[in-house]
């Protein structure tokens, strides 16, 4: 038994060296005839490993269908028409813009947000849209399209809720778009601990909250999407973004984990958002772009155009710009140092709040830079016409889950939110993308 | 004026068609020949790129020669002889067999955990360790060497307590080791909310409150270390941990971040380890395996004993074993569906606790791999001898922030670390490794 053991061993690695003696002394002897049992054995194991290699070989090759087929046909995209779309910090930036696609698409819009004022002045821009479009979409229906409501998404019995409110009046969820976001940019020593517990609340613990609500209902339908908007600061490090960046990552990470949970043949889809740079989103960080052919701050607008799009083909992981896109996969295989050298010298950074002498890693370019800026025209400010430039979406507005004064509690961040457009900027504005 | 602002424009990217009239009307004439200015902007420009592109140079060759010499000289590691070393989740696991390494190289060993008789048990080795090697290092000292707290590293207040009686004692941290994490194995729909915030609590906000304590002393020295356990569940997705791979992706992205905010000549060092699999770390969940010369489970000496010579050797990213690292940059280049069908063909993962019916794409495979386990013995459970068998580290036992009964509220916890062996495995075990 010991040799058939070792046999079987044999063919997945090298021997191993048997700490009994009897086995020692039968590899001494001459080599005896293998039994039958053996060969038998053996070839049992040969044709499971067939039986592996072709089950990789055709999983593989329909794993790669998905992609070649929607590269062949990249316009095919799914319908939301009369689908039941919830999209959290719906008040500002790409949550409201992207409600309004899905609106114009003849969603149902949920939208909810922290600041009443901003997420009914979305409300009253979809209800435009739906009155214009209705005609054409639901002739019989003389139901609610549209809904919102005040949620502090970072606080899970807010969340809880709403949510029983909303399935109460519209039923399941078939679309759940996280995108409620806030972006402090600060040095890790200025940060506040108690920031830091907000960042984390609003950015990722809210994942969790609103997934544990709808999730149940999607297995049960075994249909449904999840949307998780995530950051650039998701997948790299950022300087002045330790907490933002820790808590995308986790997002991430969080969006990654759940897709291996999810069955194989799940009908749900998962998609995670990394766009990099985007203005117009009502946060007001300056970002620099050296190179803005290759790595353009993107108007609010034509980022939101893309991800809808991204959306709708039921996209895994979507990084935005596709040059950002490339070039972070080929920076992943240098080792760290190298990739953010190389990284650096694209100098594409966010300049940080209340930062008025610039320190760490980025000052070292920034000297440089700012002497050439001049000359080259590539630092955006956020008082630049159309180049508000936010590094992120990053929508609203959060107070932390152990502070009851809630609404008191945030003055910058409502003051943030206020100071976005209430107007949504006109479908021509012109922009070069 | 309008024709020069082009002409700069278009050494960077395509040339912008301009609104205004007249610059049309100029493009339409005959090709003048460039003014003096127009040309002395250019040769600026030319040279502006020379600079950038040499700089560039400069760096990339700067950043080469570290690993390069670290690869024709790779015994080149630190001294750590009278560091102050301080170990959080010192009690059990990874965190007590690094306390140990470190103690044996002559370093100050500062313990903390919230089990109070696991960190008396390290404190008591390493006080034996600290007496046998006494007169090679400290011949003269008199001085204490190690120290141990019980701290919840999850609390703020607690860490902050610590630290000031820390620094008080033994002066300000050289290496600080944020080893303390739980992590809790189970499918998303039977996480409790108050397990995810323990989990975030303990796996990443500690890392904020250590760091704010013992950065701004290592700044001011211009000199330090800190060193994050991560987890392969920090750099990619692995079911049955939503939570504990959000908190973990969170980490890496923390110390991302942090890396690129630190002065590009900073002399502070970080470290964040990511490995894949350790047996023996106190905590209960199977780990299988199906190839075990690819991707083995690590016995946790021999683990313990690599990620220690990579925070020698100052390492940034440190993937263990050297053949996930492969694997896992190997696989982030190809899409996300591509890359988890290949990566669960080498069906490396855990089986969450509590679940008797695996549920979820792992299913899939879950019942070939059943089938399978008999003949090939790929399947290790935690009861086989040494194959303790846990997906990590993931010493300690925490309890939520919010919670003040801590030491009763978390039974399960302390069940896990009252678990752990009280004396470690004999240096003399054979592991083939």
């Amino acid at each position: 038994m010991q040799m058939i053991d070792n046999s079987l061993r044999t063919t997945n690695g090298p021997p191993i060296p048997s700490s009994s003696s009897s086995s020692s002394s039968l590899s001494s002897q001459q080599p005896t005839p293998p039994s039958i049992m053996t060969i038998l054995l053996r070839l049992y194991k040969i044709f499971l490993w067939i039986t592996q290699i072709s089950r990789l070989t055709i999983l593989l090759m329909k794993t790669l269908a998905g992609p070649l087929c929607a590269a062949i046909r990249p316009g095919r995209k799914k319908n939301v028409e009369n689908k039941v779309v919830l999209i959290t910090g719906a008040g500002s930036g790409l949550g409201r813009e992207m409600a309004i696609k899905f609106a114009e698409c003849g969603a149902i819009t949920i939208l909810w947000d922290i600041n009443e004022t901003t997420v009914k002045q979305t409300a009253e821009m979809i209800e435009e849209i739906v009155n214009s479009i209705h005609y054409h979409y639901h002739h019989n229906s003389s139901k609610q399209l549209t809904s919102w409501s005040v949620v502090d998404v970072g606080d899970e019995n807010q969340v809880a809720q709403a949510a029983q409110k909303l399935r109460n009046q519209f039923g399941d969820v078939d679309i759940l778009v996280n995108n409620a976001g806030i972006a402090p940019c600060e040095p890790f020593k200025n940060l506040k601990s108690e920031k830091i517990r907000e960042i984390f609340d609003v950015n990722i613990m809210a994942h969790f909250w609103t997934v544990k609500q709808f999730l149940p209902a999607m297995e049960k339908n075994n249909s449904g999407h999840i949307v998780a908007i995530a950051s650039s600061a998701g997948i790299m490090g950022s300087p002045y973004f330790t907490a933002y960046g820790a808590s995308k990552h986790a997002v991430v990470g969080f969006m990654k984990c759940l897709y291996e949970e999810l069955d194989e043949n799940s009908q749900i889809r998962l998609t995670t958002v990394c766009p990099l740079g985007i203005s117009g989103t009502g946060i007001d960080i300056p970002t620099k772009t050296r190179f803005p052919w290759l790595l353009p701050v993107m108007p609010l607008e034509y980022a939101v155009g893309l991800i809808f799009d991204a959306i709708l083909r039921e996209e895994e992981l979507f990084v935005v710009p596709k040059t950002f896109k490339w070039i972070h996969r080929l920076l992943s295989i240098f080792p760290q140092k190298m990739a953010s050298t190389i990284w650096k010298c694209l100098d594409y950074s966010v300049v940080p709040t209340g930062l008025y002498a610039p320190i760490g890693r980025a000052h070292y370019h920034d000297r440089i830079y700012r002497k050439l800026s001049l000359a080259n025209g590539y630092v955006h400010h956020n008082n630049h016409h159309h180049h508000g430039s936010t590094h992120q979406h990053g929508q609203t507005n959060q107070i932390n889950n152990n502070n009851n004064h809630h609404h008191s509690s945030s003055p910058s961040s409502s003051n943030l939110s206020s100071s976005s457009p209430p107007h949504r900027p006109s479908r021509s504005s012109s922009f070069r993308y």
